[in-house]
């Protein structure tokens, strides 16, 4: 009974949730032994969040749930391949699994690479460096003391 | 008055937000037409959340603002080189120009490259593909009918 497949089966119903919102239908769970400790469907256009994909929601979800962090037990079902953002997400959780269904070969993960920021957006960089290097330095210094 | 230097001073006071509570020390403010519309500083520890970085609390603070997803003629500044997380968040929400502070030589977007999933995560892809892709058909279909 708890194959991929039937827990992919409970991603898609919650893909259907999006769907039936008008929302681009991905869903997701995270399973912890067996168990359903989150789940999530894309929101992005209800809370006017580019951030509320099905997996954030979940991840976020599930920590609560938790009450750690981290959720290296646990396995992120989710009916389409993450993005760059939700793959970074899943790498911070340190979560032991991830499966999905569909893959997304335009904005994917791992087809992405060098197309992780808009194009049209410009970039800056070294502005009040060494003060945003120091207050980190100061920080994991305070840390090891 | 209003140079790169001055908001990313604003930043940085975010980031000291952070530090006098333990978190990693970064900061974010995103500014739209000179004006400071989102801030936000990262609280990871405190949510237990791993996508509370202060990039992503800026963003989805700024669309609440604005009432709007894309933040097209806005400027993210932060005292850190976004990681990959926080890249895709960027891209999502196409915003017209980020500046920051400190590269991240670990973590950060611009090396990170084939880094982005953690190395202890498994991957699974395919379970129910053709239903996962079907859904996502089916809404497309129906945006264009």
């Amino acid at each position: 009974m708890f194959s991929d497949e039937y827990f992919m089966q409970l991603a898609l119903q919650q893909a259907e949730n999006a769907f039936d919102e008008e929302e681009i239908p991905v869903g997701a769970i995270v399973v912890c032994q067996n168990q359903i400790i989150a789940k999530g469907y894309n929101q992005t256009e209800k809370l006017k969040d580019v951030t509320a994909h099905a997996e954030m929601l979940a991840l976020t979800a599930a920590s609560q749930k938790l009450g750690a962090k981290y959720l290296k037990d646990c396995t992120l079902y989710v009916t389409l391949e993450p993005c760059v953002m939700c793959a970074g997400a899943i790498f911070w959780s340190q979560i032991g699994r991830i499966v999905w269904g569909a893959s997304d070969e335009k904005r994917g993960f791992q087809k992405i690479q060098s197309k992780i920021l808009h194009p049209k957006t410009q970039i800056s960089f070294g502005i009040l460096q060494e003060d945003c290097e120091e207050i980190l330095k100061r920080f994991f210094a305070r840390l090891r003391t």
